[in-house]
């Protein structure tokens, strides 16, 4: 039996688990393959310009996907979502930043506005803003986050939902790598959740193999927060999130001598982004959350999205069973 | 219908909940409040010497308790466990530093050894000292603690029993402070939880009315990983540890000039131990983690336990329904 919730039945979807729009990873091609498993695929547009941004919803065919956007980088080139509005996304998530210069452009193209917060002021900004949906994101995510956790964040965003806005719903992200932890989201009040990492690490992503073979031998100690990949690459993210990355030379070398790494930028960022390019796990980032010690192997999406899902309903029988 | 774990099973108690031992707030009439509840209470040793342990023993009273220490510090004042020892506590809960030196004279004496662990690493060094419960520890805890979340450390500990030492018990502790929080943690895999924030909030703790207050007030954005409350108390905390508190005027003005702290040590010392005392909530620190945003009242032990059992079978039963 699917897992019903108000998720499930707001966007009419076999199962209350929406794709995280990692910038890179999550391309169109992922995307769909989300959507076709029963799921929400979010386009991830990161960095990407109008070309990519084309180039996603190409890939994604006629399989109906939404999108997601950093916001502060949307706040500098807002023309950016006509762009995305015009492929008619079912949904657009706004991340990281104010989320109420937008919401009206959005609501009116007939997406449903998703926003993801990462504490309790950002989340009153989201009802503000009259989100259908609010993400909770705790700080064992995997990319930009802060420090509050999943565990808490999720009901105390519950309760003030309860009390002043009782139609949004709310999902769980951060950390959510399996059925036990979408079981966990929806016991915290979740009504659905957003994975990550656990679909970063399947067949359709937009990851390199290298980086996907450095997640599977790391376990959930191997993460770190830092602001060293931003700097590196010169991206003025604001200045209370960081990225979660797995821990390799790159780390040992800069976190903790930010100041140098902006000293050497000019001969640093090229490097980097060879790196990158290459597959090479230590000169660059491997971007994962703390559930990358969960992933024993690459599936197909699809795979990923039933297994989770049988997975949780299993657990919350046998919770049932208990008493 | 009470919840039944492998924990209750073990332990014969009605409830899989453990009080947390938290040094100063968690004294003997909490814990015999929690065991008689159908919980476990342990006595937090906490900086206590031989008369504070002798004197919680005794507020006790005759009710089965446990006791917990911290490790690093039970090593550089052995004789102390012989001193709980002699008061036949159910069970002794070893926290961060190497739990094996102490394992053979708790297991000798009859009481079950509970190690709570904060990482892989640390978990492994658990089983290898054979304890029953291994206590999974997230950062969103209050107090003591490091930096990986309950909602992906739990399931990974759990694997790695599942894969080492499948007949170990493992609660879940950090960020558990109501029925969603426990229901969350069996769906985790624990067979239990540890809670601390919520039982400190209760009527039986140790602790000033005005931080209770403090605490009522306060959202779960409200708190801070740090130092300086043991640099102020100059206790030799080894340096992957940090305490989470609310933040305020001390921590404004010390958190993150650590250096200067040290500086005026002498001067500060004093003053921090006189507000303590007066409960000055600006001037020390109020000691919870980041469930106290799920906090609304200070409640009897029993009164928490009951709520928090009755709300986790209730999400329990809504989550089966949902399939």
């Amino acid at each position: 039996m699917p897992i019903t919730t108000r998720l499930t039945e707001k966007l009419g979807i076999a199962h209350p688990i929406i794709l995280a729009p990692m910038g890179v990873a999550a391309g169109g091609k992922l995307a769909a393959a989300v959507t076709n498993a029963g799921g929400l695929g979010l386009i991830g547009v990161g960095y990407g310009g109008q070309d990519w941004i084309e180039q996603q919803f190409g890939a994604a065919g006629n399989v109906g996907v939404g999108v997601g956007f950093i916001t502060w980088r949307l706040a500098e080139s807002p023309q950016l979502l006509d762009v995305a509005l015009s492929y008619k996304p079912s949904a657009v998530c706004l991340s990281f930043g104010d989320p109420r210069p937008f919401a009206p452009a959005i609501q009116e193209a007939g997406a449903r506005l998703i926003c993801q917060v990462q504490n309790l002021s950002d989340a009153r900004l989201a009802v503000e803003a009259k989100a259908e949906i609010i993400v909770a994101q705790g700080g064992e995510a995997g990319g930009h986050g802060e420090s509050r956790a999943t565990l808490t964040l999720v009901p105390e965003i519950a309760d003030l939902l309860g009390e002043t806005a009782p139609e949004t719903l709310l999902c769980a992200a951060g950390g959510i790598a399996d059925g036990r932890g979408l079981a966990a989201a929806l016991m915290l009040g979740a009504d659905g959740v957003l994975v990550g990492t656990r679909l970063w690490a399947s067949r359709e992503a937009n990851v390199h193999p290298n980086m996907h073979n450095a997640a599977l031998i790391a376990d959930g100690d191997a993460t770190i927060r830092t602001k060293v990949m931003d700097i590196v690459r010169q991206y003025d993210w604001p200045g209370r999130y960081t990225v979660r990355v797995l821990r390799n030379k790159f780390i040992e070398r800069w976190h903790g001598n930010e100041e140098a790494l902006t000293q050497s930028v000019e001969a640093e960022q090229p490097k980097w982004h060879r790196a990158w390019a290459e597959g090479d796990v230590e000169g660059s980032n491997t971007v994962v959350g703390e559930g990358v010690g969960l992933i024993r192997s690459i599936e197909a999406a699809a795979t990923i999205i039933e297994q989770m899902v049988v997975d949780a309903e299993k657990r919350i029988r046998e919770g049932a069973a208990m008493s």
